[in-house]
This record gives C-alpha cells, structure tokens and sequence, in this order.
C-alpha cells in the first residue's frame, strides 16, 4: 500500500467525514490496496458460490477453489482492492492472510436447498465481533428491496450498520431488489437499480453494490418522470450515470456485479460501459475463480485496465 | 440564534417541564433557530422522498437535490427551524452542518417497491444513538393509527422516546391514520386528525405532525358528539383550532404538512388557514426542493411571512 | 397527608410484608391521601378516554378537560387518592403535580381507530422505568383474560410487576375478561369477574380493579359448583362480597368501576351495594370528568361520604 | 429438619454431584423436612387449582381455602415435604412462613377461560428472580410434550433451569403430554408417561412429576419394543417402576400426582401401587384441600405412612 | 492422553489457527484421546436416542444402558475420542467423567412425540454456559438445510459458534438436509451431502458431521455439473472423497454417521468405503450401545482398527 493517498482518494474519504477515523482508514485501505490503489476505483473478488450455489456447482469446473486459500491468494495475485467471503472461508485463512488483503465479511447468505416459500430472505451467518476478531475491514450484508421481508432486512442491516461502524468498519451493502413488489424483467430495470442505490445510500452503507441496469423502467409513476424529464437511459453508460447519480450524486461508492460466467469479451464489453458511465468498479466472482488460474489473472488485470485508462 | 429567548417561547417551553435540560435546550434550539426564531412558530424542510418514491421522482425536476447538501443548505438558507431526513441524507452533511441548523434524525422510512400486501408499517432505518452520534437535535417517527400493525409501532415510539428523552432528545411524532381502521376518505377526516394528535401528545411526543383535516367526521360515534356539542368545522382555521385543541388544549406544538407538490397559490391559500386555526407551523418538503432554488426561497419566506402577521 | 397511620391501614398494609418497604410506602400513600386517607377506601380518578375513545368524545362535552391539568387538579380538589392517566398526560403535570397526589402511569392502551380483527390487546404506552421518572406511585395495566392474547398479556404484566415492586412502586391491575373465551353477556357474570379477580391476585397486583358482577353464571363447570355450595349472587353486594373473597380471602385491595357515564342516582345507587359487599373503593372517570367541576366535586364528595358511613 | 442427613438422602443426592452445594443444599432441605424428613419420600401440597380452574371451584367446597395462609400451614400441619403454588400465593404469605417450610414457585399456570385454539400452553407467571426474592427452595414449571408448542416450552424451561441452578434452586417439573401428538386416552400410556419422565430427565429436572401411567401402550414404533422386551406393565407398581427407570434408572426423583379429587379409598389403593413400584413420593392438592381439614390432615398422614412402610 | 501430539494432529491443527488457544486446546484433546488418538481419526459416541425416540426404544434392549453413566464408560472403555449426548445426561455424569474423556454437549433435540406440522425443528436444550459449567471440550449442534425453518437455524448456530469460540470450545455441526427443499430419498444424495458439508463448513463448524452418501445427485442444476465434470460417485469411497473435498478440500474434519442399529458386517462394511474415501471417522450410537457391552466393545475395536490400517 502506498504511502502517500492521491487525491481523487482524499476527494472520495471527504464525503465519508461523519465517520469515525476507524471506519475511514479502512475504507483508505480498500481504496489504497492492489494494482487500482489510488485512482478511486475498485475490482473486489467476492467468494460466497459454495453457499450459495454449493460446492460442485462453484468449483467443480477449476477444483483449486474447493480450497479457501485459493481464492483470497488469487485476489492477491491479482491486484485487487478486497476479498468478499462467508465466515467459514475468512476464518480458514484469516490467521495468514489478515493485513495482507482487506477483507469483507459476508454477514448474510442463503443456500439453494431451502424454498423458504418462494421468499427471498437470507440468512445471518457472521456477526460484527467476528469481523473484528477476524481482522476484516468491512462487513457486507444482501439486502432484497421489493420483498415483503422488507422490514425485517433493513432493520437488521441499521443495526448491523450501527455496529459496524462504532467498530471501525467499512459496510458494503448488495442492494437486490426482488420479490413481491417487482416483476423478474424489472429487477434489473434502470429505475429499480436507481432506487437501490438510493436505499442502499440512505440505510448508511459506504460502498453500494447493484447489478448492471437494462434500458427499461419497470414502476409506472417513475416512467412518467424519465419521459418528462427525458433521463438518457439508452446505452450502459447513460444507466449507470444516472445510478451513481441516484446515489447521493456520486458521492457513494457505487461498484457493479458481473452477474453468470460469461466469455471474455462480453465481460469487458460490459466493464467499458460501467466505465464510461462513472462506475467506481466491479465485483466479480465466478468469471474469475471458475477460470484456470492464469486466465483470471489475465482478465483481472484487462478489467483493471479498463477501469484506469 | 438569539441570545434571550423570548416570552412566547419561554411559554411554550413552559409546557415541557417535565423534561430535562437537554431536551429542553435542544427545543429551545428549534423554537429559536432561523427566521421565525423566537415567534414560537416553525417552518421545517423534510427530505425522505429519495427513500419514500425513488430518487428519480424526487429529484429530476430539481437535480440539484439528487446531493444532500443541496437540501440542508436550502434550509439554512431559507432561516427554516430545522430539517429532516434519513440517516444517510443526514450523515452526508452532518460533519459540516451539525450545529448550524438543527436536525431531526428520521428513524422509520418506507419505500414504494415493497407492497407488504398493503399495510402500512415503515422500516426502522435509525436509533437515537445515530442521532447523537451525529449531533441532532430530535428523533422523527411516523406512526400509522387505524393499521393492524399499531401495537409493533405504538411500542417502538415508546421505546425510543424514553430512550431520545433520556438522551437530551426532542421527539417529533408524524401521526398518519390509516389501514384497516379508516376508509381512505377518512384518513384525514376532522375526527380522525384531533384523534391522530391526541394519540401523539398521550404518546409523549413534543412535536407532532398531522395532514389539514378535511370538513368530514368519519365515525359514527364521534359524529354523535361533533353533532350534539356543535363542535365547528366548516373552515380549514375552524378544524385546525380543533386539532390543536385535541393535543392537550393546545398545549404540545402540532404542526403540518402540505402534501403533494401544488401550485405557490394553493399552498399559501392553505398556509393562511392553518395560520388562522392556531397551527404552530408548517412542514413542507416537494413544494420546497422541487422548485429552483430561488422559486423555493420565495416561497419559503412567504410562508413564514403568512405565519408572523 | 395525616402523619399517623390508622389501624385499618396498618391492618391491610399487613397483608402486603412481602413486599419491600418502598412499594410499602406507596402503597400507604395512596391509602392515606385524601378525603379517604386512612378509612381502608379508596376512590381513584382514571383519565385514559382521550386515548381510548378520541378526544372529542371525553371532552367535548365538558372542554375544560382537553387540557391535562384540569384533570389532576379535579382529583385533587375532590380528595381523590390517586389520578390514573397514560404518560402524554401525566408528564404534561408531573413537574407541577408530583408529590401532592399520587400518580398510576397506565402503561398500555388501545385506542378506538384499530380494529386488530376484533382481538383485545392493548399497545404498551409506558414503562417502570418513566413511572419512576415522573415521580409515580403506582403503575397500572389491562390484561383480558379469556383472550388469545392472554399469555403475552400476563407474560408481560409479570415482567412488568417484577420491575415495578424492585423499585418501589404499587401494581394496579385492570382485569377485564373478554375474548374468544366468554361470551359478550358473561364478561361481568359473577364466576368471571371473581375469577378475573383471582388472576389479578394470582399474577402479584397490589390493587385489583374490575367490573361490578352480575348475576349470571356463565361456566357450566362453575355453574354446578354455585349451585352445590349455594354461593349467594342475589344481590350486587352477595356478588361484590364473593369477589372479594376470590382476592385472596379480601386480603387484596380490589375495587370497582362505574362503567358508562350515568345519572348520578344509578352511580349513586351502585356505590352502596359495592360498600355493602365490601368493595374497596370506586374508580370513577366519565361520571367525573364529563360533569362540570361543581357537578363533579359534589357527586365525588356524595361517593366517598357513602363509602365512610 | 434433624440435623444430620441419613444415608438414603446422602445417596439421593449423590446422583446431582454436578450441581452447586446451593442447589444440593435446598434439594436436601425438600428431603429432610416435614414427617417423611430422611426417608428419600416426598409429598408436596401444591395449590395452582385458583389460577387453574377458578376461585369458587376450587375452594367453596372448604372455603378456609380462599385464604393463602389456610395452605401453608396445612403443610406445614401435614408435614409435607414442601409447598407449591403461583406467585401470588407465594407472596401473600413469604414473609411469614419461608424458611419454615420449603416452597415451589410455579412458573407458569393457565386459566380455563382462555381456549387459545386448544392449545395446551401456559402463561409464564414467574421468575427465578421472584423465587429467590421470596426465599422459595425450588421453581416449577410445566411442560406439554407432544404439544406443538414444544419448542417454546422446552427452551423456556432449559433458559429458566440454567438461571434456578446458577442461583441455588431446585428445578421441578410437572412433564404432561398433551396436544397433537398424542390422542387424549394416551396422554397417560405407560410409554408416553416413561417418554414424559426421560424428556424431563434429559431437560436436567431434578424433580419430576408424572401422572400415574395406564396399562397401554400409545405409540405403534414403541409397542413393538415392549412386546418383543416383554417390559411387563399389567399392574399400577409395574408400570411405575419402568417410568422410574426411564428417569436414569431411577437416578433421578419422580414423583405423580392424584389428579381429580376422589374417595379416601381410592387415594389410598392408588398411594400403595405408587409405592410399591418405586415412586419416590406424591403430590396432593384437591384431595388435601377441598377436605376439611381434620379430615385433610387424617388422609395425608395414612398417605405418608404407606410411603414409609 | 499422550504428551506429544503427532504431527498428522498437528497439521489438522494448522487448519485451524484461526481460533484461539482454548479452542485448539480442546480440538488438540479430542484428536489426542482415546485408542485413536493421534491418528487424525475419531470414534465418538453419542447417545440421544432417549430423547429422540424415547427410554423404551433406546435402552431396553440393553437396559443397562437406561443408566447415564452406562454410556460414558462404555465410551471410555472402547477408546472413542469423545461422548457426545443431551444436558441431563452429561449433568448425571459431569462430576464424575469430566476431564478423563472430552464431553460433546448436544445443544438441540427433538423427541418423537410432537409433530410440529411435520417440519424439521429441533428445541434447544442447552447452553455454552452450560457446556463450560461441565466440563465439556464441544457443542454439538443440528442443522436441517432445505428446511423451511432454514434461518432461524443457521443463525442460532451462527451466535452458539460464536459464543464457543469466545469460550474455547469446539464447534461439531451435525448437518442433515431434510424438508421441503430436497425429497425424502435425496436427503443423502450425493451432492445433498456434499452441500451439507459445504454450508456447514462456512458457517464456522470445525467438525461436520453427515450421513453416508448414496449414488444419486438430487439437483437438477447440480446434476448437469456432475455430468460435465465427470465427478466420480459410483462407489462409497468416490463420494466420501466428494464429500470431504466439499469441506475446504479437506480442510475441515468430516465425521459420518452409522444411522440405525445393523448387523455387524454392514457396519464394518461401511467403515471401509468411509476409511477408502479419507473420512476423519466415524460417530456411532445404536449400533454400540444397544448391543450387549462385550459386543459393543469389539465393534468399536474393529471399527478403531479399520480406520487405522
């Protein structure tokens, strides 16, 4: 990590300057650490497909990634500003690897084995304490706008916020809207990602991650007000512009998902347009890690490319 | 803010005497901040609509209030008592403006993608230690009376009310009647409005924020009484002197809001009746930040003109 | 207050050696304050009806009473032993009215605009922790039995009165059986209200409120019982008089409210029988409160004349 | 109570090694007072009938019984071992009789008014802060296994268990199968009755309260089991002998109840089966209290006799 | 126990560095005790098959084994490396056994009485305050994935593992897929199991326990995986092999069950595909116990000898 912080990082830690010295040097850690240190964007690897997915469906394909230290080395190896996991894999390399690579504790997840109704709901797998005992910088916590369960997830990610912050840590919010409120084309509907970011901005997280939006307003009330005011949504960039936007004017960190593996050059077809349209960086899981290892480093390091030219 | 406070304020403070001095400071605060400082009237900028319809439907019109800055700064500069919002919103601007103009720390919000099949119960989204923490003056709630959910958050408000009173805190209630109790008409009925500030002041909120009652008594049994005592509603003035009457004889600061964005005539037409009535003020958010900023300082200082003639 | 304590108030205060002499010293308060002071008979003024009926139906009639001192002061004027209200209205006082009448904080309440599909449960509007607060003697509660509800109700009544006896303060019970498990007619029918009473005793309350009895039996498994052992329910005294056996043999304080505002003959007329039956006191709001003062003080002075003679 | 303990008790509590000289010190006080003081026998006076079914039901048959003090000291008369009852009770006479006769603060009761769907589960009435308050020995509690509210119970009882142990008291628990589980003749099966009295064990009771088992078996998975093993259940003394011995192999006290109040002779055939199948005693309540007296005192002690010949 | 560790001990150690000393501490005594210690396998006993599916069922086959302290020397007797069983059973012999062979508290249980809707929900029948008051070196917990009751399992787990870890036990997770998310033949399937191990593993269990995988994959999506990837699953080693690399490659001690009581062939049997696939050994409760002492005792040598040749 160097030394001296450039500007465009002191420009970003001004807008957090409500927060305590803890939570802010972890944040200058995240923004200081890997190959991007210092330009004010971010690539983060983010490890929670074995829950989520289970193990074969997540590692089957490059069987180096049944092992935990696979993937928090790769981070390293390749660069990248954080490393985003479940409890059971932070801890399994935390006594080695604190200090070396922020780390984001994953406190929510949800496996594919449960139906659970239909009902998009996570459960609570880590807590504030372990992330300190752990030596993470941030926490990271799902929540799913638009489900009924609503409540429920917004109080406990306050409460969780509220902690983490009197702790020192960085909170990092994946803001998915799903569920009864909204169609399944429309979770993804510039609108709908707009006001994620809005909630995710409003709830007190730092860093905010949606996924990339599509040129669609999916909320008949908001349609009418894209149209009069005439908001751009027709390429990539003009929708990711107006998410950063829609987050505090771009004073939170807005960062976005890859989503399903997919070929090189769509992954960095897409990277360009996040680019272009101001986004702060990409969180990217499986196009990374379900590749050989040699070929991640070499997306990696094109992605990051990408986002600094 | 003046050094000596004057004898309308010192009488309205008299009110308050079973609080202690901190909380008694920090409504002296509000009473004596900005342009009707002193009068014992209040005009307040409240800013949750980023969360309650989206960021684009709030702030397109008037982008400049996609930052947290621009609102806060509206606020001072249009000599407002004090401005409201979320935690975020607030957070955004608190190292640089707590002090300068009392905040009211919004701790329940809810958004338009969630449909909870239709009840009406907001999320927490924060606690008084935030507020505290980041310098505020009082604690903002919303309660739904007539909804199923009315114990969940009838409890709540009295949680944090004990907890913001004994943090040196105010506590400003926004008492909304509806759900399964009230038709939709009657959600701002006369009858319901007194019943909604009673509710409040029995509560023990400080402030309470109820909608213009409309010349309609929505039940039956309290219609008998209207009836047979001749209580007047006939005038906006006649059912505000009422509302205020029915929050312990005028004795808790109830003030109002204007609803839906309108046009500059329609909303000092009705200032002028809330006036009459006895209103201690107005609360007033689109048809202040959706306006350009000098639009919106004309007509700020028109209402609080109307207020202090 | 008389510095002496009587007999029959050293007499009751016996019953009561378990519990500490704080909760001891309130209780001998509230027996010696007053026209009663010391006579063993209590007769209390409850102002809840704002909260539980709207304002317009409590006050309207008599307008004075929209304003929370004209209460206090009534009870006062009147000799009352203690004023009974929830927190709006006691801490609208308590600065002024502490320490010169005894104050029971009601720490839940229901109000009329909630329908919470027909199930009695009030909402918590207080705490122990406020009643000590604003100089308190007693706190009181609802529970109804033979509701759904009743295991949180007692359950939180329980919580309530070991945190209420730990700091020194009298546990007023209202007992008010009503719900899925009686039928409308049976909730005041003789074996109810004495099993009510039980209950109240049974779950560690100081003071037992319930509803003069009828006479009606409404359990057939108590019904045999009545009839077996010949329990005489003739007369309200008979029925009074096995209510208060219920109460632990009379060694509990159990007293009775007037119901619906009335003429003063009807009230009148019932305070004998519950003198006779040997009723402890009266509580008396509606009767009180919706009369003009004059009114009021002389039909309050004409109760307690009856309860001494 | 003599002063040295007999070799029987010192082997009775030989079996709860595990638990603080506190609670071995009130288990020893339950086992060595009153006439069976020193012979491993119990028998307990419990009265919950008040809060169970009702007032008049309970006690007008012997109306000495409306008074809480009429109990204590007929246990104290009879020599009971201890004396169990609900808060109330308890309180209205500690400060006379603790440390004369060891108590049993019932933690939980239920009322027949409520019907909560059928629903066998009593409301939390009690706490281990209250028993040590009130100088009790031991809390009791009940448990409905086969209930679908198991869970809540069991781990009400397990949080309740950790808190009386780590304060000095003695845990009883009245283990009745009822609810979904079971069908109402098979609540008493000798296979539910032994399964009720290893639940109890295994939850860490050191007393248990079974009711006498029937000559059935409920359970198809089991009844196979006792037909291949041949466990011999055709008497009353058989059937108890294997309850015992699913309670660790007698390693642990059960005791059983009467159930319904009946006929001198019938109470005394039953005493003898109980007896002779290795019962470590009874608890009585209706066929003690609802009796004069004279007559009272006359059964207990034929009672205690048969335990000790 | 040896004072030297060995060092296939000391490298699984290194798997755990993570935790604090306490925890490697009592991680170190199960892997150090009994005839395996050293090896890196386990033998443990668990006997809560009498609350499972009562006394009768569990013990009268071999009624010595209604005796708690039966099944700790029997356990001591065969070398295993830890008991494992329910508080009442651990508490009967804590005093005695403590410190001369590592204790598992089972903290959740389900008997057979209930039904509960049919729904997987185990009560909680313990604490970690309870498993340090005897003397234990581990938790033991049961987790159903695929159940509805999904969440709150995981988190109470979640806080238990917490709450261990700061106490210097170790955590043993026993993780059975069961209910409406995977059919009743594929609660053991091959990629249900290693999903089990997987979610397990990163909720921070340092042993998993699982049942035998069958040859069957019960996913859809995971079924297209297994089928790309050829992962081998044809015999009982190929898949213990599977199971094992989805537990951090191995990085995690996997345990596997025995299920019901079988004749001695098939058990030795199955040890062998277990042993063949690298499981760290086995748990084994029926098929001990309700033998007669002599066999079990030869069982568990012969299993013992299996995993070490």
């Amino acid at each position: 990590m160097p030394e001296t912080t450039t500007e465009r990082v002191e420009q970003i830690l001004s807008w957090y300057e409500s927060d305590n010295p803890g939570t802010r040097a972890n944040l200058r850690r995240m923004l200081m650490s890997g190959r991007l240190g210092g330009t004010g964007k971010m690539v983060i690897l983010p490890v929670d497909q074995g829950f989520e997915h289970g193990p074969a469906r997540s590692f089957a394909k490059n069987p180096a990634g049944y092992d935990p230290e696979y993937h928090v080395q790769l981070a390293l190896d390749a660069g990248c500003n954080a490393y985003a996991a479940p409890l059971g894999f932070i801890e399994a390399v935390a006594h080695k690897y604190a200090g070396r690579i922020p780390f984001i504790l994953k406190l929510n997840n949800s496996d594919s084995l449960s139906k659970l109704g239909g009902a998009p709901i996570s459960a609570v797998t880590g807590s504030v304490k372990e992330a300190v005992r752990l030596g993470c910088s941030a926490i990271g916590y799902t929540i799913y706008p638009a489900s009924d369960a609503r409540n429920a997830q917004y109080e406990h990610l306050r409460a969780l916020t509220e902690e983490a912050k009197a702790h020192g840590l960085v909170v990092v919010v994946w803001s998915y809207p799903r569920g009864a409120g909204v169609s399944k084309e429309g979770e993804t509907a510039v609108d709908i990602a707009a006001y994620a970011a809005q909630i995710a901005a409003q709830l007190g997280a730092h860093i905010i991650k949606v996924k990339p939006p599509k040129a669609l307003v999916e909320l008949a009330e908001a349609k009418k007000v894209y149209d009069e005011q005439k908001i751009p949504i027709a390429t990539l960039a003009d929708r990711v512009r107006h998410v950063v936007q829609s987050a505090f004017n771009g004073k939170r960190i807005v960062i976005f998902s890859g989503g399903e593996a997919k070929g090189t050059d769509a992954v960095l077809e897409e990277i360009r347009g996040l680019k272009e349209g101001g986004a702060f960086g990409s969180i990217m899981g499986r196009n990374a890690f379900q590749r050989p290892k040699a070929e991640a480093l070499k997306l990696l390091a094109e992605v990051m490319k990408i986002y600094t030219t």
